[in-house]
């Protein structure tokens, strides 16, 4: 399939006078793609039960007319405002019990059935006009399930749906007491009827309790998804797409994505880099107009595997946004990079958010590939240079990476439940592991917590599982891979229990942990050689072989058959010297990386990436700053 | 006018027979002014329709007949707790949707009809008892509008008051929804009805919808005061005051102004300096016993164009305040200090703040002239020094500025709305500017944003106009002045909108903002020779002439016949060089001062004000540590 | 007495078939006593007026059978679920006007009756139940009051029982308006029935109602723990305690003693260290793994105090715990060093918390004697070695202390009422004093507030008393002690008003304070000689000897026949050339401690304890690591 270019577009912002020539420049860029409707309802549907889609008609006329293909959004991430006043009772509701308000968007709790059935009922009325049209080429459910922090709600309906969860879990309410540990504190339930959501307790509430709301919620979303997709399926046979969010995790995309034919996401390397990455003021500083050399690589990967392959970047940022702390404009090249770093991970299509800037409303501040004045922004001939590149380029491709890195949203509910210290995440831990693994030099592949045939990797790291399924530690132990698993392997049952015999209790390999620890962030505990276990530690009974130990010889990373555990949360230092290790005996090849530079395999070609703002020296020779060269391979 | 001093005083506090004895120790200190009965409702009616006016005869005659002139102050910043029997709804009502409760002050919803009629009863019947009396020299309307953040409530008094402004303001509906941009994520409303308060939303709200929202909320401090204004005016022909506190934005004080005779503001220095001013810790440690060296003289200014030239400090903090994070002693000197750099700036009256320190209730700790055992507290001393200096010195005058600065509420409403980089506020920045043109040695006016004619200035400063009224851009563009515009100038229409074409549009200044980025406060951005951009900085098309650049060639401040325009945050170096250069064109003699000291004229002194806690050299000598030389022009 | 040992046992968390290996192994391990009882209700009384004994008759009875003694618990602090159904409103309100829900522990307002009466009924079934059982060596009600900021609660049960204490108190609302000096502000009531709680005010309450409210709450704590005191001693002969929580400030806990036999306190070293000791990082560093070297012998010497000479601990941390914001494992040898700590200073009997880790529910990572698998965490080891050394030492006693030590809730509850600079604390003025003591090898008496007989003492601290009764202030002048008062001693009547004269207003001591002030944390008063005053100072009007003076002059401590006036916050190097000096007049012996060795005396023994994690040369030799020495008197 050969790579594509898109964009985003709201011909209900714009003159109807203007639609064709912005659709006649936006294919004259070069650009495949253009997505509309995601927030169109108010103007869809004005009043309940007036239809008027015949802007949408004239709009998706025009657009093709000029060779563009659709994608078209159901638009159910912003009901109307008289919604509410057909269901009153939709809205969201926080965890200190204030609901949360019309007024922006995503204002709607996933768990009411009667929003939901609105829903239906506005995706089925657009499925049934627009599944016959030639012009359309994908549909998307919603947007961005979860952003603004949308996945818990606790609201009346969030109560009675989780309390009907729960009878499905646990069939009685004794079985949920005892699964919970209940005894512990009084807090034992005569009935589901009492059980309220997690939120306002004096002190903490049981985690196995706030890991069952999580669950609950994350199922939620997921349902709430597949009423769109079943209904779009029904009528359709364009495939089905959801565009996801940079490090969200409150449910489980992989789950969701089953529902989807392609995954998309939206890529804000700059308002990520100030909002969502973890890391010192030095290298925000270092990157402020370029973003993480990592955080969109693990994402790309990460929707590669949610769509089981098939992935795009459905909102790619085109210069400063509106939302970060700190809104920067990218360095001249950025956009360029972005784009094709999506393409060497095998993304079929990029799209740029937005068409044009617009000058009201929350995002006036977004740029876009226009400026309001309809002038070309400067990410526009970035984004055109792309075009021109992709038309003689190969098709969209991947490589077959020798390294796996399991990542289980599960595991995020578990420690986000019960970090034990304080800033203690599952998803820095797995970013950690990834750029370790990047920094190396090597093409990694995100896998699902359900994968259970590990063929054809070398090495699979899976940092962090709390919770691993009888099959799933039977098949880390059946692999011809090599596998690292730790810290916190296994360290919870499936109702956030610790088990006993204690963790990992992994057949064929000797470790328990016997105790466990966290530390301030400012103690580290230095290695026997270089690097150091922070924060998070482990002690260990063990006839294992170490690997390496702390300066005193406890052992932290410990070796046994195919399977090594890793005792503690180690540093960029640590991982290094873990994983150069594994891969040297392995005899997977890896590359000493200078700062800011990474490398992505397709099947045919090796892509050097330079986020720094200068000039680096490389083996393929120096590249300039915020530039890419493409290696045969 | 002679210059006066005066000092708050509560009868209502004291045992009625030591009122004498405080009235006359008053008058041997040298005041001339004491203000009383702000906050006194619950005794002058303790309950509903009992009106006890005797006391407050009783203390008018006493402090009367000891030569003291006075001030009298409405009560409705107080309401006694039986008006919420009356009014249950009347309170005001928190972002959170919490009730703000009795049991301090300011506790009123400035919508609420019920409590505002009460207000014009009570001040119609305090008007038509004193409107007669010949020891009445000037009113004033309730105490600190807006103080404890209370101009902003989301009662249901002011859901119902905001649509009739709105109403008032759009007309229809749709003029409304085009206005704010609605159509994006389907906002539109379909009635005034269905709009809310902007507060609990998902996400951010509208910023229109946030901005009319600021826009009514001053409108109704401004109404509020009106009412007070008026019935005092049809009865009484003494001016009309009212004290503003420092640092208050969220309402617009010249539309108050416009309604009163004279402007008032309460002067706490320290307590400013820990609270309010935004600076670095060894700023604040190297004037924590003396205060910002500009923040007052900058009040002084802009309540002396509030009070259109009338002017006085209705509180002068005397001594330790109770209600900053740290509440030192002030210097020796400081008290005085104080109180005449106030009559340098054109102060009519200096009252401190209060005559007796309450040894009861939340301000037990602030200190008074007299200690609370009514031995003389050290600011007594200072204040009896100043009332025998000005006993010879000059009556009350102003310098004629060759400098005029603007300051805009409804700015200042626009950036808080959308300060785009975390921390950028609009106040910050027209304070920067001042006080890069004090350290100049400049006297300046502050210009409302209603000027329209700036005849007899050389150098107009108008920083972060973010909205410009096409009269207010054609007075820039003919003026001979030469005005300093920008960052942020016209950036946004009347409704929060980006303008086309693309701002500052102004005639005669060839310069388009095409880009605009916020950056982190860590990153300066250095200049071509001296100084930084600091925060937020604009990208231009201009062929105007650059003054300066960044390092990379970028224009930083260009000129254009009589326009300036200064593309970013400017630190205190690269506004001194934009400053220093434009007056030496412009033959304004500035001087380069030493740090801690400032001047300012009068019509026929230069003051000389040392705010350091060492002696310093000058000019015109050795100024000892906090204190001041009068120089004669 | 015999020192013993314990720990706490929740047979309702295991199956019944391993209480008795359980027992076994207890008493195997040389433990005396095991608490139980205390979180049971649910299993108890399972639905309401189902009383459910059988299965506790069976526990105390295998307990018994291994030679154990029971402290049995009431289980008040966890209401079950149904008792919301009887009385919804009996939950606590937080200062937001939120429900604290049902999901944790300590779910109910100490003010709603309804909850009172059923608490009445289960301790009396309880005690009619168990009191004549000889295996019930001790009672303990409830659990931690307080615990998890639960003292105050704004719910409407509290605002009643407020109104109700208030008309107790002061008998006419004229008599409180007066006392509270409402005239401020218009703050009058008409009427005890319009006074709220002090929450959600506009700005500051009044202090004086801040201060009734706190000391309203804290007498609801002590009535609640009354009325089970007096229904579990109509019953039984077997001592009653109560297990206090570490830093809990916020109700009087000597009152509460005055209702026990016995003091009992919860002891988390490390856990304290991160969460309640106000130090630096390096500090927090270096003793990470070891705790406070003050912190708990405060705690030691405060509960001897409110225990009347009997006190225990009654929860040992043996290991990691799950709370703190970080949980790092304890040094070798520091739950023997922590244990041995105890009883140094008196502790009749020291129970680890818990037996075994429990594997579910909110402190699944709370570490045990045993781990969830039963094998033996290393505490136990520890724990089993204090039982043999203490099987050959000396019976429980304590030293004679020539220092006493006052601490007052009520002085606490002032300050946090009124830091007047932020982050001033009455705890830690209190812990900076003892820790000066301690730091010169004293062994130190806490007093309480109506310690009235001083005999026996040469020196007595007693530092930011804001209210000193007559006859206390009496105590003080007529005690052949030396006794060091200030800063604010005597600063506050018993209204929270400043009184007049001003304070200290101590006969003999001729000082006044003039003004106070607080300061910067980052701008120390430096001393003449070594040392500074932090945070918060006085200036005095004296003729009284300076002991030191800033460097300007101004007198700091000052000496008048037996008393002593601290004018100021002194640092550790202020305070301790203020106690060395009177200790040397006064003729105490002084020792200089390295950094981390403390020493303390029983009536036989000098205990020398090393904090640190290497070992320390002192006067009994080299100190291992986190070990004590055992020297005879
Ligand atoms: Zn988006
Ligand atoms: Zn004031
Ligand atoms: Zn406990």
């Amino acid at each position: 399939m050969k790579r594509t270019l898109g964009t985003c577009y709201y011909p209900e912002h714009w003159p109807e006078e203007i639609w064709e020539a912005d659709a006649r420049r936006m294919a004259q860029a070069g650009l495949t793609w253009v997505r509309i409707g995601e927030f169109a309802w108010s103007r869809i549907e004005p009043e309940p039960g007036n239809l008027n889609w015949d802007w949408i008609d004239r709009a998706i006329e025009v657009l093709a007319a000029a060779g563009l293909k659709i994608v078209l959004g159901t638009p159910t991430a912003t009901p109307p405002r008289w919604m509410l006043h057909r269901h009153p009772d939709m809205l969201a509701v926080d965890a200190h019990g204030n609901p949360r308000k019309f007024g922006s968007r995503r204002h709607y709790c996933f768990s009411h059935e009667g929003y939901a059935q609105e829903c239906d009922r506005i995706v089925r009325l657009m499925a049934e006009r627009y599944s016959k049209s030639l012009h359309i080429g994908a549909w998307q459910t919603d947007n961005e399930y979860s952003c603004h922090d949308t996945t818990l709600s606790f609201s009346e309906a969030a109560s009675e749906a989780f309390r009907t969860w729960l009878k499905e879990r646990y069939g009685s309410i004794d079985a949920l007491n005892r699964a919970w540990g209940n005894v512990f504190w009084s807090m034992d339930y005569d009935s589901f009827e009492d059980i309220d959501l997690p939120n306002l307790t004096v002190t903490e509430p049981n985690p196995a309790h706030v890991l069952a709301f999580r669950r609950f919620s994350s199922d939620q979303v997921v349902r709430f998804n597949r009423r769109q997709a079943e209904i779009l399926r029904a009528h359709s046979d364009a495939p089905i797409s959801h565009n996801f969010m940079g490090r969200t995790t409150d449910f489980d995309h992989f789950k969701v994505g089953d529902d989807l034919e392609i995954a998309t996401w939206d890529s804000y390397p700059m308002g990520f880099l100030e909002d969502r990455v973890e890391a010192a003021a030095d290298h925000k500083r270092a990157y402020a107009r370029q973003g993480d050399p990592d955080f969109q690589a693990f994402h790309h990967d990460l929707y590669r595997a949610v769509g089981k392959g098939r992935w795009w970047v459905m909102e790619q940022q085109p210069g400063p946004v509106n939302w970060a702390p700190y809104n920067p404009a990218p360095l001249p090249g950025m956009v360029r990079l972005w784009t094709w770093e999506a393409f060497a991970h095998g993304a079929e299509a990029v799209c740029y958010f937005r068409w044009r800037q617009a000058p009201f409303a929350q995002e006036q501040m977004h740029a876009g590939l226009l400026r309001p004045d309809s002038a070309a922004a400067p990410g526009l001939d970035e984004a055109m240079q792309v075009a021109r590149e992709i038309a003689d380029a190969p098709d969209a491709s991947t490589a077959s990476a020798q390294v796996g890195l399991v990542f289980d949203y599960d595991a995020d509910f578990a420690w986000t439940t019960q970090p034990h210290g304080e800033g203690s995440s599952y998803f820095q831990l797995v970013f950690d592991t990834y750029r370790a693994l990047r920094k190396l030099g090597l093409s990694i592949d995100i896998l699902p917590p359900t994968a259970r045939d590990f063929s054809g990797y070398k090495l699979i790291a899976a940092p962090g599982l709390m919770h691993i399924p009888e099959a799933l530690k039977r098949a880390f132990c059946e692999t011809d891979a090599t596998v690292v698993l730790g810290p916190r392997a296994g360290a919870r049952g499936p109702e956030m229990e610790i088990p006993v015999p204690l963790p990992p209790d992994l057949p064929g390999l000797d470790v328990t942990v016997s105790r466990v620890e966290s530390i301030r962030p400012d103690m580290p505990m230095a290695l026997s050689g270089e690097g150091n276990v922070i924060g998070y530690r482990e002690e260990l009974e063990t006839s294992a072989d170490a690997m390496f130990q702390l300066k005193d010889g406890s052992p932290v990373a410990v070796a046994n058959g195919n399977l090594v555990y890793m005792a503690g949360w180690g540093d960029q230092t640590a991982l290094n010297r873990l994983f150069s290790s594994l891969c040297n005996t392995l005899e997977i090849k890896t590359m000493l990386l200078p700062e800011g530079v990474r490398v992505r395999d397709t099947a045919t070609e090796r892509f050097w990436f330079n986020y720094r703002a200068e000039p680096v020296e490389t083996p393929v020779g120096v590249i300039p700053a915020a530039d890419l060269v493409r290696q045969a391979l």
